[in-house]
């Protein structure tokens, strides 16, 4: 159903950027599969297979025998080719009738949602096309491949929603269970079991998902749970999402666990916060269709260093969708790493994360990060955002 | 420890094959990663990242600022330097120090295990390295890679041993729940449930593992279970494999499902079954260091088409690692698709699936895999061979 949906989308696309075919061609795609696959086969192809959408509507898939099935079941396909010993003339025959004069293929140096093509297996397709005389004709599928996942349909929202209520749920559930002397690992453990109660998986590998930070000095981020306990006085935070239908959501929240004697947080800590949310609330008031990402960034940047903290060494925002780290267009600063991410405009049905953080020194991170949806007039949480501190006592 | 050994035993390849350097150059790996990841980092990197071992071994990691801890930790590198805005002069500049004439980097055209470098990444490598008037050094890692994933070390074999023993000991507790009338998703899903209960994870995708096919005219293979119940005088056959400690186990079964007033099965299905073991083990006799494998593949094709079957249309073994399809060698016929992988000789430490199968018409799919490892002299079972037909009365 998805992949027919994505198929029919990928055809208005070709027509959009006005290219003739779309290759997608993998092989043992469990061990180096190219990104798009999902949108393309139920599952993983075992052999050399290419995916071949154009133009004209058609779509056509050459894949290994025992593959066949699985593809053809899909009804998105006009014809599924099957090979056992070589795919190389069903590849050049097809071609050979379709006569594109350019071949879109999936890579891009600034965008890995993009780059699924392997070099060698670049190197192979070019020997296929050298033989029929189209070595020439090769470009990047950078804007298919991107618009393909970045315009999300009623139906992937819906899942990322569906994503979002079961982390924030479990954020709720744990609030109760985080308590001086529990370590970051007893807390991850407690999540991770809620979330294999209810059949669901992380959003990204386990070992990080939740990942959970207490106290100041912290591994910052990308870092496992430790056996660090929480402590009185100290700032908690945490980085958590699951998968619903191959779908992600990726949340961030922030606890403060109460001194001795205190009845609400001290004010370094609350100013942090404060902030924080000021800078989430500004990016997503300025997000809309044509505004460019880096803008987006530069808001909350301000925010934060108009306030008198440090910069954060990261995007803003990144885009969520099969993976937590999805598209091209990023809520980013215009660093040499993110190439031309930055620069993109932002379109309707593009799913961001918005996620500044800052250090309160001596207490530790407070970070929040939110999801939004951009609309055709400006931006809509997915998340319900973060307004106060969740304390515990 | 894996990780501290086996870039220990890449330094050794490096002087072995005489290349001054190898770099593993990826981003974003959980969503599109070089399959030799695993083997270098204890999880996933998210922005550029390279990796470079050398000839005079060092080992040297340049990773974002998020993922440099893990890195570090692992003990493996001499230096794990961090960046936030850019990864292109941390790079340059210690290649500059390094100054190697030729630079190995993950591509292949003909094996997929050592292919994970991206087109995207070889172009923007190729950019960083014309910076500096590297542009015309690049080789392939192949046989680095290969070597690397192929020369199995005693902790590798211990992991894969137990996988194996999972494995056989999971088929031997489904032969007493197979029955007539009882269906292909019925089985397979008793045996997730055993593979959920030792908190294990199957060895590929868990749609078509365990793969179940009961009858004459089933999908053949690379296919998830069906609503079709199991009937008397059919064949069914299953391929199934967990993963221990990331290594991983791949065997098929062959059961019998007697007919009405039968007290042994019927002279065709016994007939194809030993044939299949004579193929099985007339291969493994085969099977030394210095043989090339297409000559392993021979044997057992002939002893199978000599009995007056059809060939089976497939390579008769793959080895096995970290991936259920693993290494550059193949025990496969010199098809197309297979490129130079069947002309590699076996070394001693590849571990081979042995599984040639063969139709019995109108009774269903006899196939046996097995499971050994190439010594200095010979080939070792890594499982205990299928002799005799899994009798289900």
């Amino acid at each position: 159903m998805l992949i027919r949906e994505k198929v029919r989308q990928a055809v208005g696309l070709l027509r959009e950027f006005d290219i003739d075919c779309w290759i997608t061609f993998t092989r043992e795609s469990e061990l180096n599969g190219d990104p798009v696959l999902p949108f393309l086969a139920p599952g993983d192809v075992t052999w050399h297979s290419a995916f071949i959408v154009s133009k004209d509507g058609r779509a056509h898939a050459i894949v290994g025998r025992y593959d066949r099935q699985a593809i053809a079941e899909t009804g998105a396909y006009d014809d599924v080719v099957a090979f056992v010993t070589g795919f190389k003339a069903p590849l050049q025959e097809y071609l050979k009738t379709l006569a594109p004069a350019r071949i879109a293929v999936n890579y891009s140096k600034g965008s890995e949602v993009c780059d699924g093509l392997t070099h060698g297996m670049y190197l192979t397709l070019q020997e296929v096309l050298s033989g029929i005389g189209f070595d020439e004709r090769l470009v990047s599928a950078e804007r298919i491949v991107s618009a393909l996942r970045e315009r999300k349909t009623p139906a992937e929202i819906s899942a990322i929603k569906e994503a979002i209520r079961h982390t924030q749920e479990i954020f709720a559930l744990v609030e109760g269970f985080i308590a001086p002397g529990r370590t970051e690992k007893e807390i991850a453990a407690f999540m991770t079991a809620e979330v294999e109660r209810r059949r669901l998986v992380p959003a990204w590998g386990q070992a990080t998902c939740p990942a959970v930070f207490t106290g100041p000095e912290t591994a910052e981020a990308h870092y496992g749970p430790t056996g660090r306990p929480v402590e009185r006085g100290h700032v908690l935070n945490m980085d958590f999402g699951v998968k619903v239908d191959g779908y992600c959501s990726d949340l961030q929240r922030t606890f403060y666990v109460m001194a001795d004697g205190e009845s609400s947080p001290p004010a370094d800590v609350q100013k942090g916060f404060d902030c924080i949310v000021r800078a989430v609330t500004g990016a997503r008031n300025a997000m809309r269709p044509g505004v460019q990402a880096v803008e987006v960034d530069a808001i909350a940047r301000k925010i934060v260093t108009d306030a008198g903290y440090e910069e954060y060494p990261h995007a803003l925002g990144h885009q969520v969708g099969r993976s937590p780290h999805d598209g091209t267009a990023l809520l980013g600063p215009a660093w040499e790493k993110y190439d031309h991410k930055p620069f993109q405009r932002l379109e309707a049905g593009m799913v961001f994360t918005i996620e500044p953080r800052l250090t309160v020194a001596g207490k530790g991170i407070v970070t929040i990060e939110e999801m939004v949806v951009v609309t055709e007039t400006g931006a809509d949480w997915l998340s319900t955002p973060q307004l106060d501190l969740k304390l515990i006592s």
